[in-house]
């Protein structure tokens, strides 16, 4: 259990603004102690430090009520959508209110025209998705958790699908956010492009809520795609996956989506699901187009593939066969946590530029294996990004000194390989010391602009920056 | 002319700066007038306010430096790449220090594995794809001018290829960046997404200079596509046009380029290149793929364009025919002006939903005529963004304060649109009253971030914000 660290409370501000918020949203403002815990629970290793108390706000202007609230009386505020973040994210180190979302969760406007929605942020993207699916469009962004959208964007989010449509960061195009001071602000029109002034839709995307609180976003969306495919190949090495995945994308094939499973994860897998795939490293690829356009990419795809080694490549269109073959990539998760039953997860998130993606995996592949961990490996290899999954005693403060031991290790390579410590689970708590590792005096200016837009540090205290 | 306010300058500041400044810099620091002035040179209506020295900088170091004494100065710094911005970015209405950046014109790395590569901000876009032809890559943004990197990076700028391939603000990995008080920082390392921080590339791509001095670009790149084809074709009406764009967009065709011509581009460009294309509404289009995606492609939207009773659709994939069909767009600047010898291009860049573009660029068109401008449009049809170069006698303070009326006019068209009064070319300082229309309270959130980041007001002052 990584022992983050408790910041100064102030106990007079918490006492008089709890009494003012009590007063004004009565049974919407919950102080029962197993509320306040799911709060500040986080689904990693980080330890549960929970809000005073929980406000399930309604609106845009009761959002700005609390924050005004709180900011009188210096008391830290944090968003909450549904808790799935990695980082501590949702943690209370100061105490203070928790902001639940959840219930501001209706899809505001649909402009099918311009490929464009209005949402509240407790809009899940499977609610959004399902929503939208009579009308032909579909949100891409699927960071695997039914994650709020408020929540995605505030990580900047990405998943399986960002090779082909980006991250969070490229599907916002602007925002309605509460500020320090509950001033409301709209950081864009609804335009597809524009110089106006300074970015504050991407400052806002990623600062997991430490700028402001996100109250309404507009999504860009996609048309569901006329035809869609999916093919898995298996590889005599991750070298030789990584090597495809690299011509793929120097190739310029669109692939939807590009995912890598270590032996050992499809291992977990076939015992998981009793599937018999074939235990060596493993590519998953799906294709969206017109029909013509999939099988085109199909092809290609499998000329690459075999060029490296890749055997068994199967390519499939019908949507029952794409499912199961993508079961294998969702099972992942679960697989992974059976062969160690009783163990916790506790998942890397480094991301490399694509061609030191084979060196990275191989390393870490190294490395855990000598630390005698058992820690399953997948990747969106398209975007260099991977996940080593390692299962940890709970009780054993040993292999939890080990593990950390070990993400510090990997955050350092693939810093050193021009890489990130997050390519998408964000830094909240757990990864604060990489940050100033990797981009160094910067991280100066992001602590000019925290200072700035809030001043006495109410907004989520205590996540990317240090304090 | 617009009056473009002068600030108060800092007389002693500025003349020992300068001091320190040619002892350091010699020659390359100059103060003659004929330069001074290009430096302050805008390719529009703005008044020139030149700087009081220029100084030809050839490292970060020395930018470093300039940028340490003008601070100790509380003296304005200005970059300046080549000079064809069109809002008065470059100008200096409080006098200082430009710094041409455009001796740092070298391409440090490429890494076609990664498709990314890292320039000085001196390089020009058509340098840039020189030096990457023979490795089969390209980089995609083009505005037109052959900007520098570094510019077109601060403007956000975008262009023909956008509705494809994204803006700048999509196409930055990371950047090196001079801040205020003479600090380099470095915004990301080299992967292909990041959630770590606040996203210091996209607050600073856009930022017009006025929150750091760009040193260092890493850009992505694209696989120059295995075919390429063009295709035009004519309709009975700009919103006829519009309709089909706006049909493309939602269809998903990846068009690579959507261009509107109105009719009275269409009479000038057949004017000055001796062409016979039928003077009505007409799309210019390219498709980048495979053999069989481009012919796919252009299939699809012949029929999308017929729908709309579309015709002359004609399609190509010969280099030199395709040459030939875009020569009539990029000769539409050029033909424009010949309508009125003698006269000054006004252009405006307004941007709003694609679902809003017919009804805008037809608001736009009758108003026009109204006011007895000659005013063609072209337009980033599957932006939603647009263009009316205003032909105005430079002699007539009468007509350049209907042309100034019209352009703010169109601005709050577009902002009641939901669209922004820029699309590509920033702010600077032609459309400063504008941003506090499109943006209101969340400009306030701008000049925060810049007073934090720049207290004494030296880096770009008077442009974006108030002051």
């Amino acid at each position: 259990m990584v022992q983050a660290t408790d910041l100064p409370r102030n106990e007079d501000g918490i006492a008089e603004a709890l009494a003012v918020l009590q007063q004004q949203f009565g049974d919407r403002c919950q102080t029962g102690q197993a509320i306040r815990e799911q709060h500040g629970h986080t689904t990693t290793w980080i330890k549960n430090q929970s809000p005073d108390a929980v406000i399930f706000a309604r609106s845009t202007d009761e959002v700005a009520q609390i924050v005004k609230i709180c900011a009188a009386h210096k008391v830290p505020v944090i968003a909450f959508g549904t808790g799935s973040s990695l980082e501590g994210h949702v943690n209370a180190p100061a105490g203070g209110i928790s902001v639940d979302l959840s219930q501001m969760d209706a899809v505001l406007a649909v402009n099918a025209g311009d490929l464009d929605c209005r949402v509240q942020p407790g809009v899940t993207r499977e609610a959004l998705n399902t929503y939208l699916r009579d009308q032909g469009l579909f949100f891409p962004i699927d960071p695997g958790a039914n994650a709020s959208l408020g929540g995605m964007a505030s990580t900047r989010a990405s998943g399986t699908n960002a090779v082909r449509y980006g991250t969070m960061k490229d599907n916002v195009l602007s925002l309605e956010v509460v500020m320090a001071d509950g001033t409301v602000i709209r950081t864009g029109q609804r335009a597809r492009k524009s110089s106006a002034g300074y970015d504050l839709t991407r400052l806002m995307v990623g600062a997991e809520g430490t700028l402001g609180i996100i109250t309404e976003i507009t999504l860009k969306l996609q048309g569901i795609p006329e035809a869609s495919s999916s093919a898995r190949c298996s590889f005599p090495s991750v070298d030789a996956a990584c090597r495809t995945v690299m011509n793929v994308v120097q190739y310029g094939l669109p692939v939807a989506r590009i995912e890598l499973l270590d032996a050992q994860t499809v291992g977990a897998v076939n015992a998981y699901s009793k599937l018999d795939l074939p235990e060596t490293p493993m590519l998953l690829v799906e294709f969206h187009g017109t029909e013509a356009g999939v099988a085109e990419q199909a092809e290609v795809f499998g000329m690459l593939a075999e060029e490296h080694g890749g055997t068994g490549f199967v390519a499939t269109s019908t949507a029952e066969e794409r499912n199961k073959l993508w079961q294998a990539r969702h099972d992942a998760y679960w697989a992974t946590l059976q062969l160690r039953p009783g163990a916790k997860g506790i998942s890397t998130d480094v991301c490399v530029p694509i061609s030191k993606l084979a060196e990275a995996v191989g390393a870490a592949q190294a490395r855990l294996a000598e630390l005698g961990f058992i820690a399953p490996i997948v990747g969106h290899a398209g975007d260099g990004n991977f996940h080593a999954l390692l299962l940890v005693d709970p009780d054993s403060a040993e292999e939890q000194e080990k593990a950390n031991d070990f993400v510090g290790w990997l955050n350092d390579l693939a810093i050193s390989l021009e890489g990130t410590c997050t390519g998408e689970h964000g830094i909240g708590q757990g990864k604060k010391p990489y940050l100033l590792k990797e981009l160094g005096v910067a991280t100066g200016v992001m602590a000019a602009i925290k200072a700035a837009l809030d001043p006495d540090n109410i907004m989520n205290p205590g996540k990317i920056l240090p304090g």
